[in-house]
């Protein structure tokens, strides 16, 4: 990469903040509470801001490295957007979000927020009481999905984003850099871009505009990028980073957890059909236990919000204490190396090259 | 549903005669003669055209109910479109498409047509050779998938058609209705149209548009419409058909057999990791089986072509001769059951109703 423009890779931060909306999600406080224990225990370094009801919160009341802040509102889980913006003005969720413009030095001042609040809501809100970053036209959502390699591939957007120019296609192709340099220390992370592999029908003109954008980016020492990949590379491991728009990346993670739900389901059946398969249970439940961990998709639990002048992670609505608290680790990780700056850099970066003429950056 | 517009249930035909191009596929005859074989034990009121080059066929003279055709060309795998198009017009795949159009009562007249050969290239040339029936605009790739009620959910388009419009997603609707009738027997298949959850973002104006046409339809009793359904409903079997365009559709089965693969790895993995797991993995090894025989995608083999003036499945280039057997059955089923009749006849019943004024249907 163009050294000149390459990321920094800055020091990580010594001591993290998170704020947690403790009522978000379908089990609110019996849930995160617990949660934030148990990820205090693992985090010795992190400190945490709980926001929630008077009463939620009162179980937390004297736990060592927590502040407490109280947020008179709820944004339930089939609260419409409008509702979450404009009606509930004092929600956890969106004081939590607010803690992250508290001044620098502030006792309350957040550097990550997570939330396991409705998708919509959320992004909605963040978008309104962060903005974008500079040179960043729509937020996007990040998660991980599991691969072959044994390790994640990134998938970006998720829903946010219905219809995307190449532009925005680029845009999350650099976002999603900057998160798997944060979050897994590869610095020069791989990117596919998700297409269809048909010869006849290679693609829409917005999928070819953002091959051309993508090359030119990665010409310039801005991103690496791949090429082309189609669904099955995700589960490959074939990119680090597969960027899609947020309409065929939503089907695809719903589609992914439905046919995983389906198989677990058939596997059970099948284990519970008889008494000789019941016996076989017992025999193989040692290894099925093993897979079952292997693929337990609460491990993945965390989606970035990409984009914003703030922090913010997603946990799964029907997230458990475990899954809650791997969403915790992630947010961690993100404010500890300091993804908020690198996301920021990587972008200016890449307007910069942008703003070079060059025929192949203008194509689209 | 409105009687005079209902689809008929055409009598079954006695005879069908399937036109199958024997050099198609990875594998070419090696593959789809024995397949051959054994689907004419199973179908004893079959018969087979046999398509390929002289020397292939070698192996099938003399074979009841066959006739052998021979071409002098094959369509690669890796053929472009164009080549397949333009240069090849003796191949194998073109020659089996044709004998569609043969006249009626001629010895060489099939009723469906059968190619394991690469997909943009068999799209290509059926629709040059047979063109789109009345009122349809694109043709469409359906397939199935296996659910959660131990069925099978259609779905298309599958990469025939990357940007599609509300009108075309109704057609591919009208179309998948008349494959799951013809297959499945089900006269009144429900319909989901694909699209993403989240409040803030529900969809395309696209998608919008084609519910609008969707519902028309539905009140005119052209269809079953169910409503919007998620990418987990695919799997669970919400609907009997999931409409989406074929950028989406094509993602979707590729990436839900890269999860597959990727699950029975990992299982094959965790049953070989030491000497304890291999003795589990004897116990549950008839449990296991019935598990990989009842997700096993060779059953599943076989998408239809549909909106063409003429019958043609597509088999997985991949497949081995059990799975191409299945295609040639399904193709077999459609074919008896009148498909090509049933398609018609509802895309018809369509276009009169959508001549009928009425601000919805008229909406997009």
């Amino acid at each position: 990469m163009d050294p000149h423009v390459s990321p920094s890779s800055p020091a990580a931060l010594s001591r993290v903040r998170l704020a947690v909306d403790c009522m978000g999600g379908d089990h609110g406080p019996a849930v995160t509470l617990p949660a934030c224990q148990a990820f205090l225990r693992r985090h010795p370094q992190a400190e945490l801001l709980l926001v929630g009801t008077e009463e939620a919160l009162a179980a937390a009341r004297g736990w060592e490295r927590c502040t407490l802040v109280t947020a008179s509102e709820v944004v339930a889980m089939d609260d419409p957007v409008e509702v979450a913006l404009r009606r509930k003005k004092d929600s956890s969720m969106r004081v939590a979000i607010e803690l992250l413009k508290a001044a620098a030095g502030e006792q309350t001042r957040a550097d990550v927020c997570v939330s396991a609040g409705n998708t919509g809501a959320l992004m909605a809100v963040a978008r309104y009481v962060l903005k974008t970053l500079q040179g960043i036209d729509r937020p996007a959502i990040a998660t991980v999905m599991p691969n072959r390699r044994d390790g994640f591939t990134t998938v970006l957007d998720l829903g946010a984003n219905v219809d995307c120019t190449a532009e925005h296609l680029l845009q999350f192709a650099v976002m999603g850099s900057a998160l798997v340099a944060a979050v897994e220390g590869k610095e020069e992370p791989t990117v596919g871009l998700l297409n269809i592999g048909e010869e006849a029908i290679k693609g829409s003109d917005t999928i070819k505009q953002a091959a051309e954008l993508l090359r030119a980016a990665a010409a310039a020492g801005q991103l690496n990028f791949h090429g082309n990949v189609e669904g099955n590379d995700i589960f490959k491991g074939t990119t680090d980073i597969v960027v899609c728009d947020g309409f065929v990346g939503n089907v695809v993670l719903k589609a992914s957890e439905g046919l995983a739900a389906m198989l677990a389901e058939f596997i059970r059946q099948e284990f519970t059909r008889n008494a000789f398969s019941r016996l076989a249970a017992l025999a193989a439940m040692p290894v099925l236990k093993h897979f079952k961990a292997r693929v337990d998709h609460r491990r993945y639990n965390g989606a970035a919000l990409l984009g914003l002048r703030g922090l913010v992670f997603k946990s799964h609505g029907s997230a458990d204490a475990f899954a809650f608290e791997q969403a915790l680790a992630r947010a961690y990780d993100a404010a500890r190396n300091r993804l908020l700056d690198r996301v920021h850099h990587r972008i200016l970066g890449t307007l910069q090259t942008s703003a070079t003429p060059g025929p192949a950056v203008h194509a689209a």
